[in-house]
């Protein structure tokens, strides 16, 4: 399972935990901008009983091409045209790639990942037929595969919007003040507002009629 | 353009090569066995032309799982039945989504792979129905493809044998001097003559009917 630290992926592991899965969690340490939200996943994986957690390290700030890479490119503060720089190349297909990895090692057949396609910010790694894709690739990827142990893809939030995730997370008793979404999260995990990523997560508990726990960065 | 530092790749550069692509070459150190492969793609990209190369790290020895990558499994040394256990799991994926990623921020259309489905050891990973399963995956995946510019993933190699490969490389004017394809090669790049990928590349040489350049590793 792919934990970021975020909303979403807290959710699915609360789903999957809900489910009976034993669960082995991969976070990526990708030089992120938002490197708080890679202790936000340590705390989420421990509070719901991850079988295990590991973070796997890979700077993608060797390409850049990103504001979440790059340091030179900001993180936009309002809602900007079509897919925003906050879109990181190929991110979830590398992540996703890592996933089958130690899913094969682990004799495992089924992969997590928090994508959704409503709430969302239009990263075409985050839609159904992406994730689709993915999956029918790992099938004809790996010696597990090949041998008959099929991969399944699980994306359970791809057709939830905010809210109706948040609601399921509170449902499943999951504490969203554990979690980090924002892109430019202070070291202490507080957020800033106004980015996209904030932005989804503050009109999610709005709507959901649920108290937003976030903690926001003290303003001048 | 992937480039491992090993035969297969280094005929894939030159083809690119010659039909005259400006290439930027991606090695990957996962803390594989035989890192001398990766002082060989750096002579082999500079000897090339290459415009780029850069080697990501990222340890997939954390997953373990094949004798590259766990030092307790041994490369075996003579055939084995089955995908043998050099197999690494994902390990082509991980290193096409890499490639993926780096293409997109370049703005290329065209991924190289020097993957071939003839005189190897059963990994599925090197098989044409792989390959065009990523593409098709990396086609739903990035922004760039999103907007149109849709991903090619070429493996030039996919249908040859290794004399043909050879040969190919031979016409082009490559230098296999510079190649280490050995799965244990020492330091300084010789190699133990016994392993699979050992196995293969001498018959290619003799097949082919062309002088084998290959340091083999002195034996008491």
């Amino acid at each position: 399972m792919l934990l970021s630290g975020g909303l979403d992926s807290a959710t699915v592991l609360a789903i999957a935990r809900s489910q009976g899965y034993e669960c082995y969690c991969l976070s990526l340490d990708y030089h992120q901008r938002h490197v708080a939200e890679l202790k936000a996943a340590a705390r989420v994986a421990q509070s719901l009983g991850a079988k295990a957690h590991r973070t796997a390290q890979l700077d993608l700030s060797m390409f850049g091409g990103s504001a979440l890479t790059d340091s030179h490119i900001d993180v936009p503060e309002s809602p900007t045209q079509g897919i925003p720089v906050t879109y990181v190349p190929a991110r979830n297909t590398i992540m996703l790639s890592l996933a089958l990895a130690w899913a094969e090692v682990l004799e495992s057949q089924d992969i997590f990942i928090g994508v959704n396609a409503l709430d969302y910010s239009g990263y075409p790694d985050c839609r159904g037929e992406y994730v689709k894709a993915f999956q029918a690739m790992a099938n004809l990827a790996t010696k597990s595969a090949v041998e008959g142990k099929t991969i399944t893809v699980h994306a359970p939030l791809i057709d939830m919007t905010k809210a109706e995730i948040i609601q399921q997370g509170v449902k499943l008793g999951l504490d969203y003040g554990l979690t980090v979404s924002c892109y430019q999260a202070d070291e202490a995990g507080h957020a800033c507002g106004l980015c996209d990523s904030c932005r989804f997560r503050r009109e999610g508990f709005a709507k959901a009629g649920v108290a937003d726990p976030t903690i926001y960065q003290a303003k001048d």
